[in-house]
């Protein structure tokens, strides 16, 4: 289970397809045991980058089931943000007891103020129970969302339950010190913090005391590297994050972003095939050009990342 | 099945609900008949005030199971607008094979070029199949997504299938006019239009050439009546649509309105209980009292809407 | 001055033009007579409805200038709403210095949370000086600035010189019950509350214990009526309100709606030309027709809507 | 003059202010020389980076004037973007007047629709008159106006004047491939690309076929080498970008973006005080710290960056 305790780098895990838009249940196992062998501490499935509001319902279970079986050990976190809470609360049931860690959510875009927000929120933990272990994703450049850093507290503090927070506000360093200080001070209980947005901050973010990533870059070998060194040689983590910065800079496109990490995943075999599900957007030839010269630069820099 | 030549009134109805939150199954065919009581000439189901995307895939089944047992050789169309075209897909499947009369269908807010909209739907009808027919809704008050009335005919011209606008843009008024001279011009193929937004500009939708009415207006003898009198007598027409004004423009609020839609249809008998599904807003006592002063003064202007 | 304790009917006067976009000033004061003869309280100019934010800064000046020497003692509210606190500041004090009542403000779109909303009103009661009296506007359906109502109480709280709420939220009514049940309590100071909203829910409003109107209909003679007969006989005063629904709901189109409202004023005399200053649209001669016809049927309901 | 042949580096200047927010009208000349110093071929001033909402007119017009003489023979373009056409005609006249080498405009947030975006555009050119150079900012991340490619072929094709096009669309890469290719085969007419959006992409951009940079990095240094060495020796340029990347990817964040590049450059000595005008942000310590160690890290990769 996923705890205020929890540190280190959770990978947001895609969704395999096959190229006629089926989904490819034998890359699933596959790509599970590819992320274990990166070396993450656990894995994220059924994110927004994880197609997974272009998914059935049965689609999304056989995808936890295929991960969790390969998973073993390691925790794996399940989103369930839907419209509804019905939805919501049957994927969270059938997630953990199929052994998931812990699940993710986050409001839909009409809500607006902190009172809205803070009480859907509440309303969430009663469809979903109380006793599921979550993370709160605070992703406002998809979900148009806004979290003032008090509409965190006062939900981390409304419900025990949620034990994490998926940072991936921008800008949003402030918001981890804000909340660090916060409980500093005695005045906000103890709450993991895993840092998203596709990693573009990563290197500063665990200075500003964040307790790992929880992203989908393509090579969670950086990720895992720089959050190991950050406290003890940030010298030496933020060079390995700044020989990634031009690709992931280039990964973090909104729109085209997720056509280019899976392009990446399927060429390091971590996907069978590169496809997203309709309607997503293609990779031009200039774009996969692009990507295999930024890559080609990349391996000058980071042996690991040699293709 | 619908078609460019449909004309009248269509109701959107409401998805009933238990007070615990549960699919009320038992009401769907009373208000099935409740609706074909009030001389509607269709009904649409699972629409935006259908709470579509608060249902699991078999509640909706089950709604468009019983609603068209119930219905008999009424038409109903079958909103399946959803993030991905998965999930359209199976329900115009399923809808269609239980005997829909068509789907309806309109593009998350991420839409926002006319390329891009058209694009949309372009591969939704790919999705979906070109041989069912469907309604093409536009409804930015709702979907933030804008479209300009080229956009509207590129679209109906690409897909033979299309054959309906339900529309509700605001304002509106000139989007009718401008398709209806581009039809006269020869410019743009036959098209039906039935006009949603509550009903709150229907006496002047008609005069600009609208077929009739979608909408779900919780009084549809209303509709029905300003549909049929709009061409031979305008002005008792808008005697009838005047008298209901001050209450379908309350009903109109976003937001709240389908709470109060859903007690005044409870009290009139269509549906068993006024409850949405969570999360959504319930209704305060003063806006309970409101809802019984707008009704009272409603009865002394039209005996239909004794209650 | 206004107060917390203005009540009353307050007209949100448009700006005229010249047919070639230059300011009208022959006709500010005439406007503004024709308003007091309207037996209005107050006059509020220079609002979005006034398309101050196409004015040159001179030009904003003429129009305060002349509408506040023709308003002799009424009060008249100066809307001061810009980007930057600069602008705001320097009209402010042009427009006290000149005689005006007050001033009025809301935020920019990019103020989302509660503590945005808070520090953009605290900045710019700093920016103006604490000793103007000033009007908040809560207006999301054109700023898309939601405000919870705790926003408006802290910001009352803090800001002594805010002494009115222009009260324009969609749905709103509940709003003004949170406001009024907080300050019967004892949990919030008294404050004027003026409804705007083209007038949508006035009858409804002052049941709610809003103490009048400010907003821009073109017959202010119904706001004045229904506003002094509701307390009264809320009967009269619905009857009153009903009448005048099918045109008020014509002209409260956003986008379309002041240029419907600015030829209703022309043709009734207040202003000389229709004309917005460019961008703005143009009446079809489909919604002239529309008018006129929304016009006869009105004038068989109320006498004073005779033209 | 600008022209559609125009290529290079425009940097956008900040506007600089004192700290009690007053106009900083002595470093208006020194900045500008400052700016010439670092090699670049034109200035753009006013943008949004130039918090050109916050000036009042007059003091727009200082800017204008300030720069313009100590710009010589450098061109300098002025942004003029505001609600109204009237105040744009102004300022535009006055800019060309004083020897500005051209104006820069883009659409308020209202327009969606491709005819939207068109007709706002050609209002703009009526406005200001044919006859004046103008710059299309395409900037959807600050404007939330999205333009499709055929967009902006249909404004320059309608708009001889139209001369170049500020491309920070994000993603954009593809839209500058669509331009180019419409161009290659007689679809188009030629057209200037200079590209914002901070940077981000430029490395990238250059190889597609943007003639340059117009941006505000506060290493104009950094965007000449890169402009000038991508055709030659794309490596050496990429190395030189990716030695700046870290640092412009922090510079880069919405919002507080811009407090960053101002104690950049007061630090550089370009103005004389980092200040922002209210309402705007401030820099916390902890972001002074990591301003301080991004720039040692890159004094280390590039002995231009030293301090």
């Amino acid at each position: 289970m996923i705890s205020a305790g929890t540190r280190g780098v959770y990978a947001i895990a895609p969704t395999p397809f096959l190229p006629d838009g089926a989904l490819d249940v034998a890359s699933l196992g596959r790509m599970t045991e590819w992320y274990l062998g990166r070396g993450v501490d656990g894995l994220t499935i059924l994110g927004i980058m994880g197609e997974a509001q272009k998914l059935l319902p049965e689609e999304s279970l056989t995808v936890v089931r295929e991960v969790l079986a390969a998973a073993g050990n390691i925790p794996v976190v399940v989103g369930i943000s839907a419209p509804g809470y019905a939805a919501m609360r049957r994927l969270a049931g059938e997630a953990m007891e199929l052994g998931a860690a812990g699940v993710m959510m986050t409001p839909p875009p009409a809500m607006r103020t902190d009172d809205q927000i803070v009480g859907w929120f509440a309303g969430a933990v009663r469809a979903i129970g109380d006793d599921i272990p979550w993370v709160l994703q605070d992703h406002p450049t998809v979900t148009n969302v806004v979290m003032a850093p008090d509409v965190i507290r006062r939900t981390v503090t409304d419900n025990p339950s949620c034990v994490m927070l998926k940072h991936e506000d921008w800008p949003g360093l402030e918001k981890i010190s804000t909340i660090r200080s916060w409980q500093e001070a005695g005045e906000m209980r103890p709450l993991s913090i895993l840092c998203g947005n596709g990693a573009l901050f990563l290197d500063l973010e665990m200075g500003r005391g964040a307790d790992g990533a929880m992203t989908g870059y393509a090579f969670p070998e950086m990720l895992r590297r720089v959050v190991d060194l950050s406290a003890t040689d940030p010298e030496a983590a933020a060079d390995i994050f700044d020989a990634h910065l031009p690709l992931l800079r280039y990964e973090h496109q909104p729109g085209i972003g997720l056509a280019i990490r899976k392009h990446i995943l399927a060429q390091r075999g971590a996907i069978a095939h590169r496809d997203l599900r309709a309607p997503g957007p293609r990779l031009s030839r200039a774009a996969e050009a692009e990507i295999s010269w930024l890559l080609r630069r990349l391996e000058r820099k980071d042996p690991v990342a040699r293709m």
